[in-house]
């Protein structure tokens, strides 16, 4: 199958290495000619160029730019495209895209691979990186059921655990887990930097081991990235967080009133229910 | 040296196996007759019992119990040891533990080896646990100078960085990147079991990820352990939480008005400051 990429950034390069791998032909499309040439010379793309023309052939093309990006680049991709060419895209937000693109392009398909590392950019990809993590499909009434079945099959190839859920059934449950933990783990660098005593805030930066390590994790990501997925999924990051600071302050008035035990039976069900979150293959890296 | 170890749960099992691959003479404590057993077989002490009275000849003692059970086992050791003893100890809360120890033992002196992993109990011991990591000594002005030069020094030969801090500046610091994280990441998990809808609830446990995962890992952990820290550590912990809460309210606050680049630079600055709270030992592993 010939597939383009446009945006050959962590996930656009890592979605080329593994096509290529199972002998797909890819073209890739990236605005800096420095990452065309990347791609091209690590095997990521069979051939890179900034020019959306030369995706004219393809018969699936992936969008793995930054949300904001995505209908942009569908509008600029119309006018070189045959009709039956598929669009599908790599946001990890849907509401915002997938009604204007379906509108857009008839057949176009809202995807989310649920997969990342913390670096960002073609030099973090990696190969095999969509498998056994999840790959959620966000079709809608007007979706062209023969465009989301070929999304479905290539997406299946990679080894995904495929979902289909609505945009707004995706942006809900994106929200929980994965905005909202964004923000509540970048409060917790910024509050400690509010710290008056610097002797304090010394030794807390000494002191701090794993488990600040990893809560701090996703807070000190890619901004850019956070601020646009704060942007794009407003409401549902905003019902999460209003839920997160009633629990906060729930958590807050148990250690007020000296209510130990709410605090352990909290902290007991933490441990109970959170495998129920983490999948096999993400809790065998559990440290 | 001869030494005692009085809890061999994590921490006194990884101690007690390090003291013991230096050539030292390792006696262990437990209440528990099968964690003795297990002590003994693995190495872990030369002799292990449920009898304080066995560590009559020690040198220095580690007291690696519960927070709750230091200050009841100095009391229970007394009787049976040479004044010249040294006890130490290794619970996460010093302000409410190192006076009244001092008190009881004036060769007592305070300490925290911070280190762990996500288990507790003896069979999460690991050889070489403390090297490169922080290892804070809390000296009152009490404290007897040779007690601390003599625990300084066994616990510099297990490669660990040394920091010295009085009790209440070590309490005001872990607050920040031990107590607080644990809280914070609990609310995580106990705000998405509030979700009304069961489908988005359904969705968001099967799209979870290594973000997720790591956010909410300190909370989901010993739920005995964290209800301790919080209990003694109470004060300097709301001190933690109303701060943390009044930086989570400014989040809520941008992303209410619109005020994108506020969220842009929050997480830059995250972005930015988070190396200055991870050693190197720990960035190594960061994913």
């Amino acid at each position: 199958m010939k597939i383009g990429i446009v945006g050959i950034g962590l996930i656009g390069a890592s979605l080329g290495w593994d096509f290529r791998q199972m002998g797909h032909q890819v073209i890739g499309v990236s605005r800096q000619l420095a990452t065309c040439e990347t791609a091209e010379r690590e095997g990521i793309c069979d051939r890179a160029s900034c020019d959306l023309a030369s995706l004219r052939a393809t018969e699936i093309i992936f969008i793995c730019t930054p949300i904001a990006a995505i209908v942009p680049t569908i509008e600029l991709l119309i006018p070189h495209l045959d009709p039956a060419t598929i669009i599908t895209d790599a946001g990890s937000v849907k509401g915002a895209i997938v009604d204007r693109a379906t509108e857009l392009w008839p057949n176009f398909v809202g995807g989310h691979p649920m997969a990342g590392n913390s670096e960002s950019g073609i030099a973090a990809f990696e190969k095999g990186l969509f498998a056994d993590r999840p790959y959620v499909l966000t079709p809608i009434l007007q979706t062209a059921p023969v465009a989301l079945e070929r999304v479905a099959e290539l997406v299946r190839s990679l080894n995904c655990m495929i979902h289909y859920a609505t945009p707004v059934q995706h942006d809900l449950a994106v929200a929980w887990i994965s905005h909202l933990p964004i923000m509540v783990s970048a409060s917790l660098i910024d509050a400690c930097l509010h710290e008056a005593d610097p002797t304090i805030l010394d030794f807390a930066k000494k002191f701090a081991s794993t488990g600040f390590k990893d809560t701090s994790r996703v807070g000190g990501g890619n901004p850019e990235m956070g601020m646009m997925m704060a942007e794009h999924n407003r409401d549902a990051l905003l019902r999460s967080l209003y839920q997160y600071r009633d629990r906060l302050d729930m958590v807050i008035d148990s250690i007020e009133t000296k209510q130990w035990t709410e605090i352990k039976d909290l902290l007991s069900t933490n441990q109970a229910i959170r495998p129920d979150f983490i999948n096999c293959s993400a809790l065998e890296q559990d440290a």
